[in-house]
Parts: structure tokens; C-alpha cells; sequence
């Protein structure tokens, strides 16, 4: 049969963390995401824009058998955040101001450029010029 | 310092695929993503909107060093997509016909429902009316 519509967009973007306060912390007080919900010990949702939302989960309970489908990563995700270009380098000098090591930045062949650093729980977080995936 | 301004929004979701052949196909020819590019046997990235890709990655050869920082999960992940509420019901009719399991389906408490199913590596993919995450 014929394909259904196209997906609008990406709405949920999941990452995983055993210990969840310093995830609110960090990405509250540090990246500025705003705090949808907790419940603790398993996660604690961000509202990032009208159309996307990150949600870490502790994967030690999403992985056990519920109502929700079991889901739960062990080992380093990443999730990259756009801005606009200004922006990047506002980031790029509050983020160490914050205690936040840059660990690597990158200019993409098409002049699109990426910084990477941690999260708490060992994440590799991007924040990159929104250009980069432009076709 | 003062915080830079908020992100824009989420641009790479990652998911994570030791075998991408079957991903490639599952994402293209059932869910209808548009491939961007590939690079076997360490990637696979999916154009979703102009906001949202979709990467996903050979944990096995992104947790090693290189240029780009390390990542790479093991375990299933989670990914949601956002569709119109009409457009739920075809999927919900089409996903089986093409031989793929709603593992489960979801009313929430505003009115929006999800239905669930699995990608080719065991991710949980679901897809959502719109309307889930409004404030």
C-alpha cells in the first residue's frame, strides 16, 4: 500500500544517564533548556522548541518491562543543538567560563562550524551553526 | 557570565546500529526518510526537516578516537517522530501491511496517541501527533 505522509519532524531526542540531578542541573543552569518534567530516578524532560524536546532517561529503569516499550543505552550519545552563527561563539567563551571543556571544534567543509563538549553523564553535546546539514 | 541566547532547536538525533544495511532500508523504503549520506560500516544519516536528521551510527567504530569526539551507546534506543493526527491512523494501517509489529499504541492524557514499533537493531521508534509535548 501507499506510504503514509511524510514524519513532520523529529520531536523526541533521548539521551541516557544513570544520575539524573546533575543532568538537570547541566542542562538547565549551564545550556539554558527549560525543565518540562522530572520524576526521579527515571528522567527528566527538556523542552528545547516547538518542535523538539530532549528526554534523558536512566536506562537501569526504561529498560525494564512497563507500559512504554523497554528502551536504555549504556555508553556516550550525542545530540547536536543548532544556533545561529553569532551565537556559537557567545557559546564558545561561556562555556569554559562555566567550567565546561571545549573538546574539540570543528569547521565543516561548507563553512558550518561545531564545538563538542561533555555532559555529566559523558554525552558528546554539539552546538552548531544551523547551516551545516542544508541541502 | 551571561548565558548566550537558547538554542534554536534540536538538529541531530543519533541513533546507534551495528548492522546498517537493514537500517538504511527500514528508514528509506518503509519509513520514508530521505537518506543524506552513508558511509559503511560506520554510518547512515537520514534527512527528516529542514530542523531534523536523523544519524545513526556503528557504535563499534564511533566510540574509537578520532577527529570527531567519541560516542556509541549499546542497548535500544528511543526516537519519536511527529506526524499530523490524521496521518496516524495510515500509518497504524501501513506499518503491519509492510510487516512491521505496533508494539504498542498510547492515548495520553491531552488527547495525543503514539503507537511504537522497532527498527531493524531493536530501537524504539515511536510516532506521535503533534500535539504531545504543547504547553
Amino acid at each position: 500500500m501507499d506510504r503514509p505522509r511524510p514524519f513532520g519532524f523529529i520531536l523526541e531526542t533521548c539521551l541516557y544517564a544513570r544520575d539524573l540531578a546533575p543532568i538537570e542541573r547541566f542542562y538547565t543552569q549551564v545550556l539554558g533548556l527549560q525543565k518540562m518534567s522530572a520524576e526521579y530516578p527515571r528522567h527528566v524532560f527538556f523542552h528545547v522548541s516547538q518542535t523538539s524536546v530532549l528526554l534523558v532517561f536512566n536506562p537501569d529503569v526504561t529498560i525494564k518491562k512497563t507500559e512504554i516499550p523497554a528502551h536504555g543505552a549504556i555508553g556516550p550519545g550525542h545530540v547536536a543543538f543548532a544556533v545561529e552563527p553569532d551565537d556559537l561563539e557567545a557559546w564558545k567563551t561561556y562555556l569554559p567560563a562555566e567550567g565546561v571543556e571545549i573538546e574539540r571544534e570543528i569547521t565543516w567543509g561548507n563553512g558550518a562550524r561545531s564545538i563538542y563538549f561533555r555532559d555529566p553523564a559523558g554525552n558528546s553535546v554539539e552546538i552548531v551553526t544551523k547551516q551545516i546539514w542544508n541541502r
